[in-house]
């Protein structure tokens, strides 16, 4: 299995990380991790689990499974963790035994305010934690691992990096079919049929959930945002947008596109399309221009965003970009603006080597335009990984 | 969309709830629900958020979703809610405004200690909404939802009931392709790639991961539990078994199978094989006869327990059974002993028109031998819903 490196690769990066945090313990602690899912399983156990199970990584380097007795085979078997403890009827005496054997000054737990990525730890489950550590020291040593996990998902191997190049590369492909496919009277169900039929053929999973994936908007009447496909049918002179991406051994790609259909009052697009779409490209590569390691996300966001309302466009209503990777929305700072919502993640340093979409867009009176590609952030900052639209497919 | 009518009567059937336990408000508060996913989201939402939302049912029967403003469409479109509103910055004033409209003495939220299918908050949510009550009254009247949601998912209306009795029948159709299938030879993953196949072929879903799902074992060497399927080939005189389900319109089946490869010496299944398949029917329908709506399930576990040790064979080391539905392991009371990874679930009263699997095994000297039916608790007692297996199928 290809993905278990992978994991390993990343255990490793998070003993680095734990020592560069100055942190003794990172507790993972989950049950039943298909129904209530903590992403960050797919990064350091690539398996789910049913009965209650800790994994633990310390500074000193161990790696410490402890989980229910059947599922005991498949954790040594994956050979993630040098330690692995079973147990039948609870789980608490073994882990107090592990905490009385590292004696950890801060433990570092799988909950996040402003990170859903770092966030999957259940409040029942941080209630019997709590329980399970009661009159001990470590109860009072808890302390949230989102700064852990937010550094380990963002700074992207060179295996992951190679997977979400291909991820790329194949969605780029299926955008190609796309252009083939595009057609006045086509409706926007249809895009996202043929979209599906080919993923099912060639057995990709969609980067997020099938019913808007791709997302299609159709002309002026479509409503861009987070609904599905509808059967409105493009008409010439139509601007046709997709949002979509495939995963490649779970990585993910997040990539919108646009095309416009030749009208015989307009083979090419109006002047006003045209200076919307580049001013939705120059406030990408103003956002693009800022965007380096250490800076902090909102700096990135601000610049996209004055560029576009100096164009004299509305500010778009969402974060300007956000970390891809394992997951689609991939946690760690926020490429976003400092609203609520957003909590603290938009102030955290972005992180060397991690993945950015960068992606915004504008109303037209030929309907909804939104560009989306992904940038690497490396030494000297911010070089894209997909080949960025700059020009609208005009079909 | 046949599954809107199911959430609208689910959502009419917790009215009914918070009336029955006198709860004013239940709130189920989530976010990027496709990373962090809670159960109780496909029950009463039927769609993934991405932003903060909140989904609120009254005693008084109101309905109330606050979502990110890119939602707004997609939840108004699914009509379930009659109040939706929106917001771009930070989800804190709205709610807040509700509070202030419903003044809820207590507000029941989606954690819960020991029930992982009504335990879809995280911590770090709980954290945010806390911090989103601060200084208002309704701050100290937050309980656990798990009492509401759990009756919620026990209690299965005649159409939930239709769709899991067709994912038993659809699973009962795959069996009967594997007992066509199976032959000396074979190894446990060539199962599993067939029943895979199959499923692509006719778009099925598996119950749970499809890397377990179908989990196989095929002779002794085999190790039970929930490793995926090895390349372990059966051989003459063998057993093999199988554990494995699928899903119909999302409600799942869960359901295990025995089957018996004849050789020269041994063209029947041995005695000794014989007399344990027949220890396990014997304690599956002593649990079965025990269980009935108002019982607890650790007496019902307990039944089926002492059957299978006075026949002289060890004790399974889990539950008897669980609720199936939208969820493979659909939460509520819980057939099961009183170990502390269990919580209170083996205490809590089974509730009317629940659907339980009656599961457990013992290990021979030809294979595991695992079995697994589905139960309808009725007025007067269990009732099986699948064709239970009262005898070895030889092939």
């Amino acid at each position: 299995m290809a993905v278990e490196s992978i994991q390993a690769e990343k255990l490793a990066q998070a003993v680095e990380l734990l020592d560069e945090q100055e942190i003794d313990c990172w507790l993972t602690f989950v049950r039943e991790s298909s129904e209530t899912s903590d992403p960050v399983m797919k990064l350091i156990v690539g398996h789910d689990v049913t009965w209650q199970s800790a994994f633990i990584v310390t500074r000193a380097g161990r790696r410490i499974a402890i989980v229910g007795g059947p599922e005991g085979a498949t954790v040594r078997r994956a050979g993630l963790y040098d330690t692995v403890l079973t147990y039948d009827e609870g789980i608490t005496p073994t882990l107090r035994e592990i905490m009385r054997e590292i004696d950890p000054g801060q433990i570092a737990i799988n909950y996040s305010v402003s990170d859903v990525a770092s966030d999957g730890l259940t409040h029942g489950m941080y209630l019997q934690l709590v329980e399970a550590l009661a009159d001990t020291p470590w109860r009072s040593h808890l302390v949230s691992a989102g700064p852990i996990i937010g550094a380990l998902r963002s700074r992207k191997t060179p295996s992951e990096l190679a997977r979400m190049r291909k991820a790329i590369e194949i969605t780029e492909e299926l955008f190609a079919q796309v252009t083939a496919f595009l057609q006045p009277g086509r409706t926007e169900a249809e895009v996202a049929e043929m979209l599906h039929a080919e993923m099912r053929r060639r057995r990709l999973e969609a980067s997020w959930a099938a019913d808007h994936c791709p997302a299609v908007n159709a002309g002026p009447t479509s409503e861009a945002g987070h609904a599905g496909p509808t059967n409105i049918a493009m008409q010439p002179g139509d601007l046709v947008h997709l949002d979509f991406g495939v995963a490649y051994e779970g990585y993910r790609a997040d990539l919108q596109r646009m095309w416009y259909l030749r009208s015989e009052a307009d083979p090419t697009p109006p002047a006003s399309v045209q200076r919307a779409f580049q001013a939705c490209v120059d406030a990408i590569e103003a956002g693009r221009a800022r965007l380096n390691a250490g800076v902090q996300g909102w700096t990135v966001d601000a610049a996209a965003r004055a560029s576009l309302t100096a164009a004299g466009y509305p500010e778009y209503k969402h974060a300007l970009g956000h970390s891809v990777g394992l997951a689609t929305h991939d946690g760690g700072p926020l490429l976003g603006p400092r609203w609520p919502r957003y909590g603290d993640s938009p102030e955290r340093p972005i992180q060397p080597n991690s993945v950015y979409t960068l992606e915004l867009g504008v109303a037209t009176e030929r309907g909804f335009i939104g560009l989306e590609d992904e940038v690497l952030v490396g030494e000297t900052g911010a070089e894209y990984i997909s080949p960025a639209q700059r020009a609208l497919i005009v079909v």
